[in-house]
């Protein structure tokens, strides 16, 4: 049975329509009409189609995009199960301010804001770049107990979906969603576990480069996690908690306040993926509302993603994290809404329409 | 044994450079300080090698954009291999030129500069905003006899590499190409077939959307094109002439103008692949500069890709042609290339690096 949620967090989920199934049939029709072959555009006319639900409209306008990304520390990092020291992730959120990360550069690149917040880094980051959010110095080792209270995984969700409502209210209509945490891969393929209940060892890769023994290490670590806390599936909020982080609880709140403001949300790799399957636990009509930028080598995102019925759009071997396949599947997303709009019906232009 | 080309085209092919290894090399090192786990970028750090090799230079400068949409019919769309009438080849290059077509949509949504050529529709079109290159009317029907003289296919390569030649001139640096021509599936299947040795029944495929009965006639229809003028896959120019598409030869000229200026070919799906096929077996050296933008569904694409050593960015499932594949991975290509040139290192962001 779900749990009764606390009642700013039933309030962020109730906010979340479900998207509008007739404007999709509606766009679906309108694309048929297009200046070329049925179907020709593949992937790109069901993203058409996904961005006028989600937007609840056949001509939405064009779309302006954000990218969020969180960071936080792990305390599970003392497990040994990552290729970095934990203080990569201050120094990570140091180069995001100062533009030089990969995020940063793929940012301007396409043409996107970028925002970044410290969700609880281990060391106090005190940079006028980057949005203070922070729910503590990193969480405790979940192999050992709760990552964290309840209570803070309720103000990680607050706080996401604060600032996705900010987002819309000026003018943004998409939401990338990125992160950055030194052993969020443990993390994020506890997370999973517990909330599509499927064995460690299907959830656990190489992460940022760990080798064959540091992956049997994190299968252990995270079998540990899952029967220390023994997180309940049905209890999205108590498995954030248990093993879970807070950037992937402030992400969860991210695409829940999106989605309330019918924003598009895109996800980037397997961390943000499990952040929002996390938020489908607490408000199912999020899934209406995701696009899957692209599949990682992380064996779990594929799997979480086939429990989110997404396909991803991109499959290029990324796995950095911090948003980066978000940010590369933006411009897909605006081409699609531009195809739907924009283009000439075989009537207006006047080409021969043999229905195929 | 390979013909001797004649002078104006030697002269094309000769002035294509190898690309830079030593680059490439320089490129990878370069990647490999960047602040993120080593390779974590995956095909976006090949792409980023590619361009620097063949732009000759570690740090190239931002790309600029152009793509070239040729189009032209086909004598053989008599023998009934299209799901449309030929009619539509003119139609659609006047929607072109209106600017209602997808490739007109996704040039304006990228900010890529968009040509449109007349390499030989059947009917005249005179539209300020479509360039004349016309060969003639359409080809003859090559189920018949040959498709073109030899002259016609060099004058269309020329033609091509002139006009490339003049986008260098400009400051681009990205060719990305494109065609329309009902029937052009048919031509590609069988001047694929003739290049690579393949049985025609493994390069014909649904086209814009023919059915079952269809791709059937295609394949047979494929088969007395080559039977009745064994072209020579050691004589790319007399395979063009024999069995080939004005627009196509016009696009192998363009990808080896391009070439020729270290400019970086996005290929489109099928048809434009094939057209770059065809230029390789003119200036091997050309191979370096191509990116494969995605594979469709077309089956005889991903067997031109693998002959071309390409491996594909997008599986979207677009068969639409126009160059709208080609389109959809321009700002990848530019991605691939900031995070070359912009992306601090280790060093520089004061960022622990682990070597992994």
């Amino acid at each position: 049975m779900a749990r009764d949620l606390e009642p700013g967090l039933a309030a962020i989920a109730a906010a979340v329509p479900t998207v509008a199934a007739s404007v999709r049939a509606a766009a679906v029709g309108e694309l048929e009409g297009k200046t070329k072959p049925r179907g020709s555009l593949g992937l790109l006319e069901e993203l058409a189609a996904d961005v006028a639900a989600a937007r609840g409209s056949v001509r939405p306008a064009p779309l302006q995009a954000a990218i969020v990304v969180a960071a936080a520390d792990h305390g599970v990092a003392a497990e040994g199960v990552s290729a970095y020291p934990q203080e990569v992730t201050a120094q990570m959120v140091a180069n995001f301010a100062s533009g030089g990360a990969a995020i940063c550069v793929l940012a301007r690149s396409i043409g996107a804001e970028l925002i970044v917040v410290d969700a609880g880094v281990s060391v106090p980051v005190a940079l006028p770049q980057v949005r203070s959010a922070s729910a503590g110095p990193g969480t405790a080792n979940a192999a050992e107990g709760p990552a964290m209270s309840r209570e803070d995984a309720v103000r990680c969700v607050v706080a996401g979906a604060d600032l996705a409502v900010e987002l819309a209210g000026r003018g943004t209509t998409v939401v990338a969603l990125g992160e950055m945490g030194i052993a969020n891969t443990t993390v994020a393929a506890a997370l999973s576990s517990a909330l599509l209940r499927r064995d460690p060892a299907e959830m656990c890769g190489a992460g940022t480069g760990v080798d064959a023994a540091g992956i049997e290490r994190k299968v252990a670590v995270v079998r540990r996690m899952l029967e220390r806390n023994e997180p309940d599936p049905c209890d999205a909020v108590g498995c954030l908690a248990a093993v879970g982080g807070f950037e992937i609880a402030f992400l969860a709140g991210v695409a829940l306040g999106a989605a309330a403001h019918r924003c598009i949300v895109v996800l980037d790799g397997f961390i943000s993926s499990t952040s929002a399957l996390a938020a489908v636990g607490l408000a199912p009509a999020l899934a209406g509302y995701l696009v899957a930028s692209h599949v990682s080598p992380e064996p779990g995102h594929r799997i979480v993603l086939e429990a989110l019925g997404l396909r991803p759009l991109l499959d290029l071997g990324l796995r950095l994290g911090e948003g980066s396949g978000a940010a590369l599947a933006l411009p897909l997303v605006a081409a699609a809404r531009d195809v739907l709009v924009d283009m000439a019906t075989f009537a207006r232009a006047g080409v021969t329409d043999t229905g195929r």
